[in-house]
């Protein structure tokens, strides 16, 4: 017979939760944003992206489960700081719908995978292989493209809205990292290991930039 | 070289689209009821039921497409219907919610399962296959159980809703009928060859019946 597993560290449950919460409440955004798609066509690739994401909320439930742990009890504390995120961001039409999946979810999921290398296998490999796959993000930002290219005057106000987006998410990120400091332990102890906290935020940011010049908005 | 398929009738298309936008409209109502849920288990059961709606209508859409059919112009008439429908019947609470699943969606279920049977194989077989799987009725059956097990009191006003749901369903399944006479036709022609209209209407309705009473509704 071989020992019982140890326990699962507070860090590694609270990221697979945040993760898992962040999953159903994406489902749910985008559930809802595609009812603000232009055709039919539009709306149902955004409804099987949504889709999509619940396959992910399944694995890292089971993980959750197979771990040990009481997954509903888990995902509870990141249930208000997302929830207020979204309510404070929803988007108001199919182009701020689809720059908030662009926008919030890229940097979202650069975080989560330098989260993921603080983990060891196999939770590693399973963060990183749930991180939403490039189809969406590509979607978005193909969509936003054409509409910049169609009416110039549409990048500004969305600008506009990106820097909102990146506002609210740090707020609530922080509130995170001030409740959860297990979880902020972790990853700022390997980013100390590392070239520090201030090279992990420039990595971040240098990201974002770019994913915004990309589809012509400006920082 | 094999001679061309013919095209596809009217009614075939008419009902893979009206399955197909059904699918995408089952899973908007149910990823929005997700949100009624009064815990985040039931929220994710509904949310992933909900996703399991998509993987069904990547099957019709596909189906159509194989068929040289444009999608989303098959689906567009059947758009006004369903969604005043959806509009007229918006659940205020969880229960509502289920109840419309169970009750809707169960009558809605049936009258498909006999338009199958005047289909020609593979699409006989693929309505067939593509229909809700009874996992979700009998998860809202079992939750409208113990709702009425824990609270008799519910029982009535409930019965009611589900009245107005079948009423609501019956007027925009004649403004189908009449603006889609190809499908019409054909489920009327298979019924009068058996056992008449009559006999269809009275399955459906017996059916109906015994699914109210069986999780404590009066019809």
């Amino acid at each position: 017979m071989s020992a019982p597993d140890p326990p699962p560290s507070t860090a590694l449950v609270d990221l697979l939760a945040l993760l898992a919460y962040g999953e159903l409440q994406a489902f749910d955004q985008m559930a809802t944003d595609a009812r603000l798609a232009p055709n039919l066509h539009r709306r149902a690739v955004l409804s099987e992206m949504a889709a999509a994401e619940i396959v992910n909320y399944r694995r890292l439930a089971g993980r959750l489960t197979e771990l040990g742990v009481d997954v509903e009890a888990a995902m509870r504390p990141f249930v208000p700081p997302l929830e207020h995120y979204h309510d404070q961001t929803e988007p108001r039409d199919w182009l701020e719908a689809l720059a908030k999946a662009y926008v919030g979810d890229g940097i979202a999921d650069d975080f989560y995978r330098e989260a993921a290398l603080c983990l060891d296998s196999p939770d590693r490999e399973l963060v990183l292989d749930v991180l939403h796959d490039s189809r969406y993000a590509d979607f978005a930002a193909q969509e936003i493209r054409d509409a910049i290219a169609a009416d110039p005057k549409v990048a500004n106000p969305l600008s506009m809205w990106a820097r909102r987006l990146v506002g609210e998410g740090l707020s609530q990120a922080q509130r995170v990292a001030v409740e959860r400091p297990a979880l902020t332990v972790l990853i700022a102890g390997r980013a100390a290991d590392q070239d520090g906290i201030g090279a992990l935020f420039k990595r971040l940011t240098t990201a974002h930039t770019a994913r915004m010049a990309a589809v012509g908005l400006n920082n």
